[in-house]
């Protein structure tokens, strides 16, 4: 860990979030040492501590992904022109944002290739060689790589030219059975979320307008943001037999018959970095969930002359390396000075350790999420350690859920959605009467987009808050990040 | 796993090694499932038994990182132009072999940029950014991701367009300690195809011929595939502070002197993979070694018709899954089919399990690489495994390495250097004045490289097997893949 900022430097460059919400996170990504900013416009540097959140986010959802019988592949980074304009909706959604290989070494290539933005027309072109029978199906893939979309505005992490995320490529024998797994990746985006990263989120389908570029059926699960904006935080995607028929993947199902089969995608993206930030940071800093942060706890000895001090506090994390994700901090900084630190990169707790503690045989346990003080036996600090972690988990939860609910409005006219967004952000419910038209007329007028159609339909208002028509569906507006 | 090949079809398709080797190698690719190739040239779809094995060589080698104190980060895939040219050897080296990006969605950039063939410079403009003292050093990066070389032929692992690697990127203090880091690197990579790939592999340092581009020193692990040919296995690379030069990355030191600081880079690629197949293959596919297996070990029931050996087979899969790669075949194909399939696979030990061994509580294991079969008592078999698992990778090792010391020759004319050429193919060694007129001519005259100068440098030749000046240098000849 680098530790050679001075305090007061650290403490100047922290613009607060009410003074300039996007200045704040911008101080944080870089203060917190997650991201450099690199030479390629909108490509971000992730540094050791940002892309160590990163894999403990991998590892997790790896592990849902293999518990759930899918398979990690490798797919081509490049493109061929004809193979990414077959499917016209997929090429429509993604051919104005890719970036274009002419030439290789000094060579003119005979046909340009994209950078993957998405890999569905690779998977597919595969499928077609290797599926022949019911038997070969399903296949569940997914690949851990990089994309890349020519953005005009970028933001580390929320919108970048490249990000990392992961694809899922599934394809089943009958469309139940796709649209059975378009939702169950749903639910573990959802779980993920909620459990991993303690940001609550709601689930939902978007509309056609917003869905993804050839899907039938885009289901979605949308956070909340600190300050009252949405966040996509990923997405499930149900295909139908489209792609089958365009790219001519047949097989020969149980009845011995040619059948197209059903295919899903569904990706999560180190935007969900972005929605930690977000969701969960202060004015001191990033505030990160436990269950993702590369340092747990961190050890931080006071009256560092005392030979007994830093004994103890090696000896302590020596016994804690083996439950926690746990660091010690021995520069000669000073402990004010580095307890600004690790406030700054979100650790969960931090134990402080001096001579009167000893004398005690106690030490001393600060929450990050609230700062609350804790005096711990040293026989009791293994365990107390586990249900702190677990209130610090629960805490940020809260706090972002009572912020979800708080900004959650269900309303029943244009005008008091206009008067909500005039004074605020957040999440307003309405009926809607399914017309593109209707949702086209709030990102025009004021510049919010529909989050998604709600799963839950039950009370449905009786009217499209626009037109006045007829409600269909129950829907989620708010501005998106 | 796929099992719907059938026998027949499956033995047709398979080359020997003695007909055509180059053909037995995409056979083997192709049909144990490791490959398949795309629409892009030259680029391959890694299928999940692939991409299982480069995850359990990810596994190994990055625990091997993160204990010697490296940190994970990702670098942009983009590389501008003016970035690249820098360095002039590096570009000299890489600029003929990138794919260029000149479009961004329908806009033509200002300035290309080339995919990644490296990220040497990438790393050096961000080092500038963050190192300002030596309180700063070291920087111990690494990072996982794809590399494109716009090669003109290639060849599934061995050559292709674009490869997965993790390539190492350190900055020190002083040259002692980057050179340090250069070998340290060099002997886990010789460790790791040593105890995980049971690929024996020859140290040394490369010529100045054959050093990479902007290094001052480049270190090699080289290993001999079944054929006699070399394969350069992993390479590690000691730049000096030329780097530092060029990329204005100065550092205070402890006398608060300003000082440029030493860099190294070292890598492993896909490649390695190739290696596996081309060192341990055999006429009936792969063979793999047991560390990084994805299966260790497959049950395949036989007389699958009775319950009871069904059930006893599903049962022993649980038992052994907490303690090895485990898989079971209760497909409806022959037992037959299935010997040949996980033959095909290379998987280490085949348990067979049929209605006589289950009246007498045994079971019956195969190993992959000598078909050596033995008949274990059922309450025998964990540890039982645990043995021949080493065995097998102790048997691989030692046919290796005995193919290795049989086809290398020392010798000392360039008639007798030949004459074995032309005949077989093996490393050969011999004295060396240093001299790249002579380092070239074998490359002209019979297509051999120099594949390294030895560490052990005691025994040198009196003179140069070619020009018969005075060697300077033992050095190891071959034939390159």
């Amino acid at each position: 860990m680098d530790n050679n900022i001075n305090n007061a430097k650290m403490v100047e460059h922290i613009t607060s979030m009410e003074e300039d919400s996007a200045k704040w996170y911008t101080d944080v990504v870089k203060q917190a040492e997650l991201i450099d900013y690199s030479t390629v416009r909108g490509c971000m540097i992730l540094r050791p501590y940002g892309y160590a959140i990163w894999e403990n986010i991998q590892k997790e959802l790896d592990k849902a992904f293999k518990e759930t019988g899918h398979e990690n592949v490798y797919m081509p980074l490049l493109i061929p022109e004809t193979l990414l304009q077959k499917e016209k909706d997929h090429v429509e959604g993604f051919a104005p944002e890719v970036a274009w290989v002419t030439h290789g070494g000094s060579e003119k290539l005979t046909e340009r290739l994209c950078i993957r933005p998405t890999s569905e027309t690779l998977f597919c072109e595969h499928y077609s060689r290797i599926i022949n029978s019911y038997r070969d199906l399903p296949k569940l893939y997914n690949q851990w790589c990089s994309v890349v979309r020519w953005e005009k505005t970028t933001r580390p992490f929320l919108r970048s030219l490249e990000f990392l995320w992961q694809e899922g490529h599934t394809i089943h024998e009958t469309s139940e059975q796709a649209i059975e797994e378009t939702k169950r990746m749903l639910n573990i985006y959802a779980d993920f979320y909620q459990n991993q990263l303690a940001i609550p989120v709601i689930k939902g389908q978007k509309t056609e307008k917003e869905k993804f570029a050839g899907a039938l059926i885009t289901y979605t699960v949308e956070a909340m943001m600190h300050d009252g904006k949405a966040l996509q935080g990923g997405t499930s995607h149900y295909f139908g037999d489209g792609f089958a028929k365009t790219f001519n993947i047949k097989f020969t199902d149980r009845e011995n018959k040619l059948q197209y089969p059903h295919q899903t995608s569904w990706g999560i993206s180190t935007r969900s970095i972005g929605a930690i930030i977000m969701t969960h940071g202060d004015n001191n800093g990033l505030v990160l969930p436990p269950k993702i942060a590369p340092i747990q706890v961190v050890i931080i000895p006071v009256a560092q002359h005392k030979e007994e001090v830093v004994k103890k506090s090696i000896e302590l994390k020596e016994q804690l390396l083996s439950l926690y994700r746990v660091a010690i901090d021995l520069s000669d900084n000073s402990p004010g000075w580095k307890f600004a630190q690790y406030e700054m990169k979100g650790v969960p707790l931090r134990i402080e350790l001096g001579p009167r503690d000893l004398e005690k045989n106690q030490c001393v346990i600060v929450r990050r999420d609230n700062r609350e003080k804790y005096f711990i036996p040293l026989e009791n600090v293994e365990s107390k350690i586990r249900e702190l972690l677990q209130e610090v988990h629960n805490g940020i939860w809260n706090k972002a859920y009572k912020n979800m609910k708080d900004r959650t409005f269900e309303i029943d006219s244009v005008e008091e959605l206009k008067n909500i967004f005039s004074k605020t952000t957040g999440f307003v419910k309405t009926g809607w009467c399914e017309n593109r038209e209707c949702e086209g007329r709030l990102k025009e007028e004021i510049g919010i987009t529909s989050r998604c159609q709600l799963f839950d339909q039950e009370d449905v208002q009786s009217k499209c808050i626009l037109c006045g028509r007829p409600a269909k569906k129950q829907i989620i507006w708010g501005k998106a990040y």
